[in-house]
């Protein structure tokens, strides 16, 4: 077990100086996920019901089920995604310094998925898998609401090989995926990099991903969010469910318990951010139309970390995070469109 | 040499019955043409111009150059292309049938080309070649302007064996690239097409594609609008460089001896519709920002022959061009988001 963050009030008092109380590292962020291509399509309500899909959710997929979702559906877009990925690729956005971590297939899709990492300034420390690059169904309801069919492919042969505990010990944060714990081999990968990121003194965040992840392994991550996570991001839904909390005060009250600094999200009513003993509360970015809801919460965790490891208190870094938010539901795709460093500037945050 | 449709003011007078005076037929079009799939990214115009690229043309590339223009550009999106196929497509989301007859490679790229194309509702009379799926590199600069960068590949090995004459023959319309005049093989396969259509006795459409095509086949394309042609779409650069004409009215001069309809759209301003004795102009739609001009040229051409094979009068075929062009332009990507047969009757049209 390690240290955790003295998660307190002085959290907040001591966040203006954050970055001077920081050690030097090589990286802002390090994020372990999986490396995912998104084949994006509209559709209506009636193909998610049809499909025994809940709306809004992730599913797992075997390869022939992946195939038969997209003999079905429409005319698609094919970008990377991957929720870890999404986040380090909105930081370099943001004119943040992260790396990625994950496997992908010696096939197309995983050079599409290596160029555009690399091309949006996130450093891929990733390896190929024998196992074809995970992609993941995306259907977009017209309410802006995305439905997720992820076949994992070559995401699940992570393992602890993957991680070099010196580059993982080289970043202010270490970020997870709450989705690795899909994949039995990735679970040994985080333990492995935890260890190596706690010994160095760093922070480690945890985004719980998706509501049934949440279900399948809430003992699991109950257990790590107490002994080992420093900052925890989740929707509404996810925090209610870990926490099996009817509302935001008993959500807070149970959080208290896990020492963590918590970001909670909650789609156009903002997002609250509750430090131990404090919540506060910021409004959602104005948005002209909700496009595609997808990378809305990897982004939103993008903003929130670049505002964290570049001392900017944490109010501001939930502003940061709403903004960068609000761009990515604003089109098709979960990777930001435009520079967010502009909107950054431009916005006076 | 093929009898040509009367292009008087007859045309436009019958025209409200057109529908009726045609004989009937399979589909409303048949387009021939590149099976491209688009990678598209955002960049600057320090990027065009470092690599000598022309803003708002089309270059031919090698694989290797390709491959470089890849490596360099930015975070890029994967969508189904191709001038005539985007044209096709545009025809299907407005309700009509159209189907497309092109060449993929026998890899994962041919199979989004495949699949994009049917499921949006055209029927694709496509084959496999050889040669990698072509791929067109496009840039796309903060005004919206696309520069391409187009791979041929398995474009290139189309020939007149891919047509099937019968199924040209049930088409009211044989539509055909200009970009075709750039794969030698080709030219055998649309004469073979051509001969079929107007032995029908069908119509015959071209759209001229590129300035550069004009200026590399203008003798070449001259003699087959003479000859063959009966419907000719060109934005104002490609027409006036065709005719060597350097104001409008210079250019339908040079189109009356034509003998041809012309469309001939104009960007932010408009088309201008000729029909061998007078002229018309429609504005634009009305597009709140341009987002991609990718597409505008060939959803511009599926809304007039989508109003022309539906017996729609030729004003009101160009008014359709406009508003499936204004929805292509308003996001990434040369195909409509939303379906077109929607707007259609959501603007009276």
């Amino acid at each position: 077990m390690w240290s955790k963050a003295p998660v307190t009030l002085a959290f907040l008092q001591i966040n203006r100086n954050r970055k001077l109380l920081m050690p030097e590292a090589r990286y802002d962020v390090i994020g372990i996920g999986s490396a995912i291509v998104d084949i994006l399509a509209r559709t209506n309500d009636d193909f998610i019901n049809a499909h025994g899909m809940v709306k809004g959710t992730m599913a797992l997929c075997t390869a022939e089920q992946s195939k038969l979702i997209y003999d079905r559906m429409g005319k698609a877009v094919e970008i990377s995604g991957g929720s870890a990925a999404n986040s380090m690729a909105g930081i370099a956005s943001l004119g943040g310094n992260p790396a990625f971590i994950g496997k992908v297939g010696k096939d197309h899709l995983g050079e599409v998925f290596a160029h555009d990492i690399k091309v949006g300034g996130v450093e891929f420390l990733g390896s190929l898998g024998t196992k074809p690059t995970a992609t993941c169904h995306i259907l977009v309801t017209p309410d802006g609401q995305r439905t997720m069919n992820t076949f994992l492919g070559a995401c699940t042969e992570m393992g602890p090989e993957d991680i070099d505990e010196k580059k993982v010990a080289d970043a202010h944060v270490l970020y997870i995926e709450g989705y690795q714990w899909d994949t039995p081999q990735a679970k040994a990968a985080i333990r492995k990099a935890t260890k190596a990121s706690k010994g160095a003194g760093r922070q480690v965040a945890l985004s719980l991903s998706d509501p049934f992840v949440v279900e399948r392994h809430r003992g699991d991550l109950l257990g790590l969010i107490k002994d080992e996570i420093d900052i925890l991001f989740g929707n509404e839904d996810e925090i209610f469910r870990l926490y099996e909390a009817g509302d935001l005060a008993t959500a807070v009250e149970r959080l208290r318990g896990a020492k963590v600094l918590a970001v909670m999200t909650r789609g156009a009513k903002g997002a609250v951010v509750f430090d131990g003993q404090t919540t506060a509360a910021v409004d959602a970015a104005p948005v002209e139309k909700v496009v595609d809801t997808t990378g809305a919460g990897d982004l939103f965790a993008a903003g929130f970390l670049f505002g964290f490891t570049h001392g900017r208190p944490l109010l501001s870094c939930a502003r940061i995070g709403s903004m960068a938010a609000a761009e990515v539901i604003s089109h098709m795709g979960a990777r930001p469109e435009v520079p967010l460093r502009d909107l950054l500037v431009k916005q006076g945050l």
